[in-house]
């Protein structure tokens, strides 16, 4: 597997386009929009959420039809959530007016929307915002990169990740971007994704895909424990890589699934590692668990606690909140049989010489250095892995510190 | 029902004492003591956490034999959670040290602790407390509110209620106090409460009173989602009011009940008022539910929402939030029912013509004025009503706003 330029017009035949619509802000690219010629097979995941936005029940009836797709267009600033039968007709419009722009079907157009919940789409930016994206659309990187930024919110970066395997012959290209940033929790963030990819495979095994790997990377994610009304992954596959359709498990599938799992994991590290006035990235590991849904629980428990969370910020060691939020899980252990360590990014802090800190042993306090701790935690990156000494079962986490900016951000969205 | 002066000696026969022992911090009160010299009937309630601190694992065998008891021992600057076979040792010399002082065996003693999770307490120092403590009781109401002073952690302020009522001729009092503020989550927060009472009660009938009261308070207040891992209700009933004993359910229980339900409501709402960080109290109301547990999981989810909690912090009226809270919380309803409605505290604004604003009608937004909503947004309690016009079932939860305090304190909680 290699790493590829580009997103998500990294496999063949994807294009993108952004334009500033003028939805929410002037003077910053507010939609985009992602278009394969060669009709797509589509795999997708959304919302669990009871409130959920016009475009997420739109596509839900979409991905049902099991037809074909060619197009997912997206709009920041508005979230068109909670807005009644006026804000079914204003998504349903912006479907239409995109398949007219590129002769398609509106059931060939799938739509996304993120922002603040309650206000409507103010359509004739939309409209301005669908002419410009059906003329500007391109298939190399930079298209891709403009299309990711144009999906931003509180984002303070776009997220991207491409990737290529070769399958029998072929080569095979999955490649994708996100949004962040706050809203995020398992399952899922308030995230939008797109993936894309070039790869021949049936619509049962895509969906079995793109189910089985959103659990091992945006169900693992987590800002701040709001799911959203909004939150959509999309995986469209045109077939031009031409490789023999995926259509059962067995090597080619694995090597697929490998190929989604590394973008979607890498996207999703860029999610926790840019939540809302996030600091640092925090990698909560339990190792040694019994069984696979126990450390899952405690690992989501732990990079879900706000009082851990504050705890990074403040660079303390205070590994007690940490017994705490598993505590509290709901999940069954022993906390008399837990070690608990700690550590920084690999390749970072250099210039220290103890690269890992064990923090407690057996349930209680282990012997270490406050000053090593604080700096460990000082690092842009923050592991902590919890041993729970009763099985060989993992599960890894990834969120971020809980800071002032948070705070800020978060009391003044609307305005 | 009258309230009274006092909070945990209100109640005839009980004593209150506070010290300070210097456990973590010079010159502060760290150490309080609750007694009765006749012997109380116990009710309590402890943490659900799966990490129970050394105190609470001996206080629930305490409950478990039956047997009457006549104090409660509490310190603050450590937990004593996660410290071990030496922690659950300090513990019992604790309620050894303190039986020895006041020649009472040590079963008859309950501890609670709160403070750092993982240090062990300074024996030294808990010696020293004891001491003062034996001969530093008092039954007045500046005894009891030093006690209640000394149980504080990053509390602000201390928290006492006291009422009494008339039973048959006879007057039946019942006071208390709590600590609160952080670790604050159903079920229940990171707080300690010791309330006193001298009716006579059956042991049965007053663990049930205390069982059904938690629901309505301590269980619908909430500071940041942690449940802690040293949470304890404790309610001591001594008989010396002299009623016919409270045996059956009637009116009898039933004025009790009351009773205890308004103390353990004002010190719920007091603890959410001094939440860490906040500025005000957030009270979330839901009416019209079709079932008391819908409406219970709804007003729990709002007011728990990092996102909610920072709107309000922020005056901003994004009513959104809310109802993505409410569709993430597990609970059925139809957001294309619900209304939402926004109020201040009564009393406050005097100068506001407007005292409620609708803020969404039907599932979408009402038309409101925003700078009212601005107005009402920074009185010091905020309210929130959601009809879901569904039922007749209702329920209340007590929060409070996500601030930039909240950060400070947290990320910097054990220097």
């Amino acid at each position: 597997m290699k790493q590829q330029a580009g997103g998500v017009t990294a496999a063949n035949g994807f294009f993108a386009a952004s334009a500033m619509a003028g939805i929410k802000y002037e003077n910053r690219k507010d939609m985009a929009l992602v278009y394969s010629e060669t009709p797509c097979v589509l795999g997708a995941a959304f919302t669990t959420n009871r409130v959920k936005a016009a475009p997420v029940q739109r596509d839900i009836e979409i991905l049902h039809t099991a037809q074909p797709v060619h197009a997912v267009v997206l709009n920041t600033g508005t979230a068109n959530a909670c807005t009644g039968i006026l804000g079914a007709q204003n998504n349903e419009k912006m479907a239409t007016l995109l398949a007219e722009a590129l002769h398609l079907a509106p059931m060939q157009v799938l739509t996304a929307s993120t922002g603040v919940i309650g206000a409507q789409l103010p359509m004739e930016a939309v409209e301005r915002g669908i002419a410009a994206l059906a003329s500007g659309l391109g298939s190399d990187a930079a298209a891709a990169h403009a299309a990711a930024e144009a999906i931003m919110t509180t984002d303070t970066y776009p997220k991207e990740m491409a990737v290529s395997f070769a399958l029998a012959g072929k080569t095979v290209t999955v490649g994708g971007m996100s949004k962040g940033s706050g809203m995020i929790h398992p399952n899922m963030a308030t995230m939008l994704s797109v993936i894309t990819t070039d790869a021949v495979i049936s619509r049962a095994m895509l969906q079995k895909a793109v189910s089985a790997a959103i659990c091992d990377s945006f169900h693992m994610i987590s800002v701040d424990r709001d799911t959203s009304t909004n939150d959509s992954v999309f995986c469209l596959a045109n077939g031009l890589a031409g490789n023999d359709e995926i259509a059962e498990a067995g090597e080619a599938y694995d090597a697929f699934y490998a190929a989604l799992l590394t973008v979607m994991k890498a996207l999703a590290k860029q999610m926790a590692a840019d939540g809302e006035g996030a600091s640092k990235l925090l990698e909560v590991r339990v190792v040694g668990a019994a069984e696979k849904a126990q450390a899952v629980t405690l690992a989501k428990s732990v990079i879900s606690s706000n009082l851990v969370k504050a705890a990074v910020y403040g660079c303390d060691a205070n590994w007690g909140r940490i017994f705490c939020a598993m505590g509290y899980s709901g999940a069954d252990f022993d906390p008399e049989q837990v070690d608990v360590y700690l550590a920084c990014g690999e390749g970072e802090l250099p210039e220290l010489t103890v690269r890992q800190l064990q923090l407690a042993k057996d349930g209680v306090a282990a012997t270490y250095d406050e000053e090593v701790a604080g700096k460990l935690l000082s690092a842009k990156t923050v592991r902590f892995t919890i041993a729970l000494n009763c099985g060989t079962e993992t599960a890894t986490a990834w969120g971020c510190d809980l800071t002032h900016k948070y705070v800020d951000i978060n009391a003044d969205y609307r305005s």
